[in-house]
């Protein structure tokens, strides 16, 4: 571990916060200072089902939490509809912000805890972990040189999970005055970022919510489907479809076919193993004579990982605090501006749901 | 090779026409007995160039095939818009008939094809291959088998071609006297006919062409995609995507997803390879604690053929010819309806295209 380790602070003893706790914990660069529940009885059972050290401090409140000068990141898992009054508050009290995703219930909110943080010099990053991930930077690499991919012609994405009937009752992510965004929020937002990484976060001029949404009683999304559509220059377009569902099994697809080759996963968002992660690569395939096969298959491309992507996340962030500290770098511009792009888009989706399926123009 | 083969007339010199001689040559129970081109000596040409056995017979002609009375099957790879007239005469001449997809320019025209095979009692089919190929018998086991795939929640067809400079130029594809469905016809036959069979021929009951769709300065369909939807009637939808270009790579990718499994394959309709083809399975797959990783990644599902997917396609043509020869039985009636449900959604497809992407209802 490093010398002086970036202190983070885990705000709210959601699932996820497991995650993350061992995250932190596995950072070269960072420890687990503190967490904080509403009740201190919650924490202290988050710190002993979780054999956390005996020395993170145990909050029974979050403000407690943001009174602490010691603490330097504050990681957020609260259900989104409490993310502009806490990450103001944070950011207000100096601590960096690792907000879990989505970071806001519409673009309006985000801007307000974007503004917070700028304001008060402190780094915004989402919890979206599969961007850190090298394999997600392999097939950058591989996007962005012309003779492989070539011209993106189109993405799919999809983020479907199959969770156990209690969670249609009473997890936040189907409550209204909890995560109201529900499968947009949850799922929609790794899909939409994908699109967005693909095509270098440049928004589309298009957005479409398809026929099929499906609803709970409350009103929260619970699938849906939408077109995000790119005009380009040339002849070429760019359509990407997402897919997202609290009612199928787990899967997460990413395909992006371009004119000259394509990538496929089936893992986007959690890679099927800690340790590495592969994609299928496919370059110029051609049929052979008659068509009646390939001169080529689909080749497995893996790309191995020292430490896993939510701990490179944690890592990042850990790092761009340190270089604050040291007043080497300001804040980096860019996880805000990426988690911005993506509200924006959701906020387009959520916009042509609620309008029956219109065209959204951006 | 049966003692009396099913006796196939080839009927137009297409490059496809290679692959099906080759395809009656090799089933079983059929014999190649003739071709035809418009002139001797294209007919001529093409079976010097294909090796072709000499006893074929050879006509410089359409008419003189259909009016040779020992051929009992026509092959038709004619361009679409010649089909009505020449399909008809076919079944009027009492051959049955395989006619190369897609097999008319709209419902209206293939009623009047397949009127006419009724009332002259010979066998309808279109020339879709990969339903011929055990692999689909397999993944059609997995999908009606509620404790496999479960309810269908999502599915993803598409294909993708990168035809050559002169393609954009010469092919019959793009020239709207010839195939003017462009890459709906030619390629979205192939996407919509898989959403069709995924969902055992229910057609859907809306149709919406989605933005992005690339014509050529003749309005010919170069790219296109689409969403089918499904109501069901329990919360569950079905969406369907397809994708269609003459403007990427090669690629076909079905994606079907189930409320308890999926399936996916990246060469629906040509597979890789002649003598076995393969689908990845997913079976109710689970993240591991703390979402690190999957317990189960997807399963490779091998299936191998003795025949290639046309032979066994002509194989079953010939074997429902020679019943009929027998008087064992009638046209099977499964084939027309089949093309015919396909037509009706590619007629929707390109309806909701002409209306700039309105939701077409069905």
């Amino acid at each position: 571990m490093a010398e002086n380790p970036i202190r983070f602070g885990i705000m709210g003893c959601a699932k996820i916060a497991r995650k993350l706790a061992r995250a932190i914990l596995l950072a070269p660069n960072s420890t687990l200072y503190a967490i904080a529940s509403r009740s201190l009885e919650k924490a202290e059972l988050f710190a002993t089902e979780n054999e956390l050290p005996k020395t993170i401090k145990i909050y029974g409140s979050y403000q407690e939490l943001l009174d602490d000068p010691s603490i330097d990141v504050v990681y957020m898992p609260l259900p989104s509809s409490l993310h502009l009054h806490w990450a103001v508050l944070a950011a207000q009290k100096k601590k960096h912000l690792l907000l879990e995703k989505p970071p806001a219930l519409d673009v309006v909110e985000l801007d307000k805890i974007l503004e917070a943080c700028e304001s008060n010099g402190v780094q915004f990053m989402d919890g979206s972990m599969w961007v850190h991930h090298p394999r997600t930077a392999k097939m950058k690499e591989l996007l962005s040189d012309p003779k492989q991919i070539g011209q993106l012609e189109f993405l799919h994405s999809t983020s479907t999970i199959s969770p156990p009937p209690e969670f249609f009752k009473d997890d936040i992510r189907v409550k209204p005055d909890m995560d109201t965004l529900g499968a947009l929020g949850d799922l929609g937002w790794y899909c939409i970022g994908s699109v967005l990484w693909a095509k270098n976060y440049r928004l589309p001029n298009l957005v479409t919510a398809l026929p099929g949404v499906v609803k709970n009683a409350a009103g929260i999304i619970l699938q849906f489907s939408a077109s995000l559509h790119y005009d380009e220059p040339d002849l070429l377009k760019t359509v990407a479809i997402i897919h997202c569902s609290f009612l199928s099994h787990s899967s997460m697809d990413l395909k992006m076919i371009g004119s000259s080759g394509s990538i496929h996963l089936m893992d986007f968002i959690i890679p099927f193993q800690e340790d590495s992660a592969s994609f299928n690569f496919t370059w110029l395939p051609k049929f052979v004579d008659l068509h009646i096969g390939w001169n080529a298959k689909p080749e497995k491309v893996v790309v191995a990982n020292e430490l896993p992507q939510e701990v490179l996340m944690v890592q990042e962030l850990a790092r761009l605090a340190e270089d604050k500290k040291k007043s080497v770098a300001c804040p980096d511009k860019k996880w805000p501006q990426i988690s911005r792009k993506t509200q924006i888009v959701l906020d387009a989706v959520k916009k042509s749901i609620d309008l029956g399926c219109e065209p959204v123009y951006l």
